[in-house]
């Protein structure tokens, strides 16, 4: 019997995941992959920390190039081409390629749409066209931030979104040496934080020199006669601005699936059960196209992060290749730093919990990241939420100076392991003065909700 | 009705949290500490630190002065009074005032037995008396090297014992610019991890300048004719020293509990039940001197650390109080370092899922703690253990540089919320270029063993 032919649609961090499962459990199999940009497997997460110039090479962030997937791995791996559309009935797909111009149809037995999410442009005055303007998505466009500010050496920039590309991207931009404007609509930056939690962030950047301006809608891009950005209006403000950088958040790049009549979920991306099967059969969906399942809220979520398109493509991988694996799920856990402050969470802020009517029970402290006296000592801010009553544990918050972030996971593990707060105060985690006071910052909070 | 009167049998860790929390609780209670040394709730782990030079002033590792204790919190803290005997019957306990030789006998309605646990200092030729040797136990002992190495400028070190205390003070002295020769009489350093990953360990100590000689037992200590240390005499060797720490491991203080008739584990330290009663109706027994529960083996086990005293100590003083608190038991997590090598495990080692004749499948994985393009990304390595059949994690071992120790607290978290390799694998882990790899190194080894 033939085997099945694999179809990839996009070929980043889910597609080519699940692509190499697939050929590790089957050799022979023929795996095609369309990928409409110029590379696979990269670090986007990695761009701001080039554009920074802390990391030498755009080369670096590229985990694995086409040429070697197809030599090493023997997949099939189709650069600038892009699938028009999906027929789920004849098992097609239309594809063009865009060195060519050619179209095509290409077959298929299993598809996995691996097509990623694309930044939220909204549609201002200005915006089209204006040179200086950069949502970061694929590596390309990291490539071409870089490119400016070495060719038009900018001095002033406005980043509009405080989210974690915002503040990553101030940080690169403030350490390029530009004077940086920060800018979000909302009243708090990082609102996937609590808002006392964001108010010592922002207050730290406003710190460390960046002009941090909230509730500032963004209403035009205003460009000079050469088309370059002159400046970032918004509805109270013209803030003057060499480069802008929007970080406005992303989208599911669903329509492909949408016009082919796959199911959709309520976030815009693609709808899957825990095995990553779409509606249509012998379709797969991974990455930051499809919805996940939060563990906590069990409601369908999109978040579109890496760590979960790799989860994802591993997932589908297997499954694709005749296993049985299912995704537990998400717990929205995510960090970032801005300069020295580290930043992180998992499972549901306040916000949501209220949002949800979870009764919930919190508490917030402040202590060290390790023992007082020992050298390198720094504040660490935690905050849980466990539930009213039975004191599971539902979600946490960290913001905190070297060693700070990475407790998250230890919040993280407890959840999925239906540790409540008592259980975290007395679970045996490790202490020793130059890594951790003797009750760990995250149990010295747990234990306040006891 | 008068409230109970409590007694407790040692001022540190343990004794001093109990205390504490019965304070809370009822402000009126009569509470008298018993305390032989001069110093109160002090950070010992931080001895080695303060030795290095890395910490000004023993005075930073006392949390809590006596004087403290008595006005702010009106706990009786008695320094320099030895209790010399228990009577469960008469509920007395026997004590000597150090400073005037007077002896008494106290009253109690409660004991806490927190009496810590003492050096193990083996009967050989030379030690006993021996001037500039070593065991690292109270305050005292460490304000005493410091003194020592001020006023005597020793040139060369012998530390005999390459456990924690061992490599913490083997990494002082080296800081102070002695030439340090660590000898074990095991095949490796760190017997509480397994030998290949110790072996990693002691190449690095020997990188770092570190004469390691392992497999070698000490025989003798050899004095000149001012009592001063000259030489370590092994059964191989001879290694003149200047000074000699002994870090040969500790045990528990439990010679008075004996005494009175309270039973002890066969660890030697008291036995005690989850809420750290002990055989005798009105005795309580915690931290170092007390054995705890072991999650994964099931057995009972003696520890000697800080983060468990001070959990014993939270406990025995609620259950004190009147409450009713379970102590879950440890895990025998624990971290420590060599310059900038981080070593952490928890669980059981391979050699001791042996030894339990535990049927168990291990792995162990390199990677980096950072993304691989991110600066100061650096190795890590990590070994899990898990249940054969199931998958349920059982233990793990992780040595590595800066970020890599702290990450224990997740397969700590795990275990303790009963968790498989395979639930570890897709568990919603934090990822950013500086904090980690996409798949967490834990993750990645985990994964090895899906």
């Amino acid at each position: 019997m033939r085997e099945p032919k694999l179809v990839v649609i996009g070929g980043d961090a889910a597609g080519m995941s699940a692509a190499s499962k697939v050929r590790r459990t089957h050799p022979e199999r023929e795996i095609v992959v369309f990928e409409q940009g110029e590379h696979t497997s990269y670090a986007a997460c990695g761009m701001p920390y080039y554009i920074a110039g802390e990391i030498e090479g755009h080369e670096k962030l590229i985990a694995r190039k086409p040429e070697v997937f197809r030599e090493k791995q023997n997949i099939d791996v189709r650069i600038q081409h892009r699938v028009e559309a999906i027929d789920t009935n004849a098992k097609t797909v239309s594809v063009t390629n865009l060195k060519t111009g050619e179209s095509f149809d290409e077959k298929w037995d299993q598809l996995l749409i691996a097509t990623g999410a694309a930044p939220v442009r909204p549609p201002i005055t200005g915006l089209k066209g204006a040179k200086g303007v950069f949502s970061l998505s694929i590596l390309q466009t990291g490539i071409d931030v870089f490119t400016d500010i070495e060719t038009h050496h900018p001095k002033t920039a406005v980043v509009v979104g405080g989210g974690y590309i915002g503040i990553e991207m101030a940080e690169a931009l403030l350490a390029r040496g530009l004077k940086v404007t920060l800018i979000d609509m909302a009243p708090q930056v990082m609102t996937t934080m609590d808002s006392e939690l964001a108010e010592k962030i922002s207050s730290y950047m406003k710190d460390e020199g960046i002009n941090v301006m909230l509730k500032e809608k963004l209403s035009e891009i205003e460009c000079g006669d050469n088309g370059r950005v002159k400046a970032v209006v918004t509805e109270k403000h013209r803030l003057e601005a060499d480069i802008v950088i929007l970080g406005l958040g992303v989208k599911p790049r669903s329509e492909l699936a949408e016009m082919a009549g796959i199911k959709l979920g309520d976030s815009g991306a693609i709808a899957v059960n825990s095995k990553l099967e779409t509606s249509a059969v012998g379709v797969w969906a991974a990455g930051d196209c499809a919805e996940s399942f939060h563990r906590v809220s069990g409601e369908q979520v999109h978040i579109a992060l890496g760590t979960i398109a790799n989860k994802h493509g591993a997932i589908a991988g297997t499954n694709i290749s005749g296993g049985d694996a299912k995704f537990p799920g998400v717990l929205g856990t995510a960090i970032t730093k801005f300069n020295r402050l580290e930043i992180a969470r998992t499972g549901l802020s306040e916000k949501e919990a209220k949002k949800l009517k979870v009764a919930y029970e919190t508490a917030t402290t402040s202590s060290r990241t390790r023992s007082g006296y020992y050298p390198g000592s720094a504040e660490i801010t935690v905050k849980l939420l466990v539930r009213k009553a039975s004191g599971e544990l539902l979600g946490g918050q960290i913001i905190g100076f070297e060693g700070s972030g990475k407790r998250i996971d230890t919040i993280a593990a407890a959840i999925t392991g239906g540790l409540t707060a008592n259980d975290l105060t007395y679970a045996d985690l490790s202490y020793a003065p130059p890594f951790s006071p003797v009750w760990d910052p995250v149990q010295i909070c747990a234990r306040k909700l006891v």
